[in-house]
């Protein structure tokens, strides 16, 4: 990017960067600076007996959104898509079986009034997070969206997208960084963790981090997800599966069950030295 | 991107890289290994008077296909968004007195059929490279998609993108290389100019080159297109305007009219001793 | 990096992989799993005065090991390059007066002897990071050596680095991330917090992390810091000035006492709900 | 890197960025605009045999400077290291037999006046463009240096690198662009073609292309290569190898005989088009 590109964004008196009130809130959940949220699941809906399982078990370690995604953008068109409305409707149900709020990916504007029904948070993907008609159209509704930052996306852009929904209405949402594109190839992405505290100087927003994307290695994750709490983020996206080698995409990013318990077991010893509410 | 995800996207068998014609063809102009396309024109519709000043020495020096945008996807909201329908009536208009193609971008399903109607080439821009809805839409048609690679996608990516169009049944695919994210920055990305020879090595499809979103700088524009048609591309898109500073988007990375028409000229000799017609 | 590149670096059986001790002692300061160490001070060695001021109130905050360089590798040939021998003087004046450790850089072979006589650590720079002869020089040494992975390289050519040290005989090494080079221009570099866990995982080394460099500016240089003891680093590189506006050198991203001092409280709670020393 | 460090670096009176002859002689070959030098060689000096031997068919081709390394620097300790004095023995004997003039890399101080007697240019590594004690001392000889870019640096940095050797005295530099980092990972580096008119517009020093680094797969290199003279080069340093499979190092990335004469010719077409001699 260029000097006078990025001094161009810069002048820019975006909303997002000074008036939004800086807690979202959906159902008794707040995304605030006293909370820290974290949002489990799995990569993508799978069966009803699969998924419900693991939102049962999320449930239990203390999770309250519990993330899977029924529409899945994929490199290629060969690879599996999500389960889409059927997916949508397992969502449901596990939704009104456990409790649990529900945060899942909308890819295209005729899909968002369905996705609504099934969801508390929309999700807009990093691949999707230049697509300006559909920012346009989640910026029109009354509801919760999250907005990942894209892997080749700098920050100035991702708040210039975040505008993008804004401006026309809807400041509910929530910002989500989840590694960008570098030469590092031992990890998928890298984690930009100094877009938190960035991000917290430049906007009032929330600010959570997917540390499975970021890396896509397993193994990495819970040391990603401390970092992310003592770095000031307000929550984390994760992956989680009762079974990872069996996950219909992403097996390798997923932390099992178990791992999650401990996790979450740490976030909680962090969180009250951070004097934040989990 | 981690090994295993490379070597996934490599087994895959992509109809894109085997079975396709290499000759995209529309109304007596064919993309194929034996010519040189030059799209040029403005990055947006302005007024008909001063597109139309473009388009008419455009063809005077031997320019083809005409390149404009009634619909610019711009980092932020409140940046010129593009004359829209009123643009695309421009376009048709300069079609018609001038004779010269149109290419021209579109950015949601809902506008592809207007845009067709202006149109003899859609264009995918970089934001949208993975905007699946979108691509498997203009994949249902019969009409030329020139697909432009986003700044932070890889050329599997590229690649799988590409075969999201090709699946549905729609050959008449042009890819374009315009610059990637990089941590140089005196440039506004880095043309990849490898991607050329890679491309043509994995794929029969025609291959081009956007020069000025490549490097956003206009001084550097000749140069590195010389470099497109020597490694092997089939053509350019580039941006010109009869006064670029006062262009209504991108002033930075235009021609103006008097060095494109020196360009051809280098070009003409090039592609001759290359082999090519220009 | 191409994948053989990788998959042939993956085979090396790296002594630094396995077979090293995980704790790295000097004068009864060791660096090791339990505890945390934190290296601050100017980037530059200044006066006597300004210099030893720093280090006076650094030691009341509790810290063990001050970093000051006295010779500077700078981008130009016209920007300060450091006092080099006279600063060698003054950090040995501040080490008996203050009774801390000194860490500072070591540029030249023929440097290093003069170096090892002020110095309790040596720091190989990132511009230095394969300036192999180098590498093995120090690695003839029984001397502590902090290796700074180099801005555009990867982890496994990190470790390779490493290796030419360990292969020497020396196997007193620290290894120092300090953010790599990426698209992103709101920040100095990206600091790579996955290479902490990563680190860790392929050897036994004691990992640190230079939030300094790594993001250039200081407001963010605090929850970097948090960050990586969260993410298992063992300990920091942090630049701290008694007055970093009038810094000879990197005057935005060095901390005031002030900000340090607060840090360094923060650092203590962390430290104790992580079961780590400072 | 930060807006502030980059103006910094603008405001550089760099005396490389104006005042230098655009023409480094050595012995009857003038680098220059007119001119197009190919100097080409296997990676490393192998045995007399076969390096002579590839030589003799390079001097057949038109080629004038011999490459070949005596001192290779390498990622790993374990990997192999050059033949170093018994290298420079061989290439002082192939000089005399062949009548060809040597390129070779210098790695130490230490090194510098036995690597001269053998060679007619240093050639500085990318590792080492930033080891500022070794541009000093090549800055104070009176003898070509081919400086490298760093595979992770940016333009303004290797510009500052080179103010290091001409500060000293020394212009007879030639500038070497062979590929950045970048998360494209289907070739080695990203050939960043954009630097041949940057530099070309910053400074009147000779520009060359090492298309071999750059992409790391011989297949590319002859595309790679074509681009560079279009693009305004002013020569390529490239690798040949009699039995690439066979290389000591860098066996995927050298060209064979047969497939550098097809090259050789076409380069010699399109010189002839750009008005250079070759």
């Amino acid at each position: 990017m260029l000097l006078e590109e990025l001094e161009e964004l810069e002048e820019l008196k975006l909303t997002c960067s000074k008036d939004l009130p800086d807690t979202v809130r959906l159902n008794g959940i707040s995304f605030s600076r006293d909370n820290f949220i974290v949002m489990a699941g799995p990569c993508a809906v799978e069966s009803y007996e699969v998924t419900y399982n693991i939102a049962r078990n999320l449930r239990r370690f203390g999770v309250k959104i519990f993330r899977a995604g029924a529409y899945k953008p994929r490199t290629s068109p060969y690879s599996f898509q999500g389960l889409k409305e059927e997916g949508l409707e397992i969502l449901k149900e596990i939704k009104k079986k456990s409790g649990l709020h529900i945060i899942t990916e909308v890819m295209e504007i005729s899909d968002i009034e369905k996705v609504c029904e099934a969801a508390d948070i929309l999700q807009i993907g990093s691949r999707n997070m230049q697509n300006f008609p559909l920012l346009r159209e989640v910026g029109r509704l009354n509801f919760p969206v999250l907005l990942k930052r894209g892997a080749g996306s700098t920050i100035m852009e991702l708040l210039g997208a975040c505008e993008y929904i804004v401006k026309e209405g809807n400041e509910k949402v929530i910002l989500c960084e989840r590694g960008i594109r570098t030469f590092e190839n031992l990890t998928r992405n890298t984690l930009d963790i100094s877009a938190i505290p960035l991000l917290k100087s430049m906007t009032r927003l929330p600010v959570v981090v997917d540390p499975s994307h970021a890396c896509g290695r397993s193994h990495l994750v819970p040391s990603l997800s401390l970092a992310a709490i003592a770095a000031g983020s307000d929550g984390l996206l994760i992956e989680v599966h009762s079974e990872p080698s069996g996950a219909r995409s992403d097996p390798n990013q997923s932390l099992n069950l178990c791992d999650f318990e401990k996790l979450m077991d740490k976030l909680k010893i962090l969180a009250k030295s951070l004097g934040k509410k989990i």
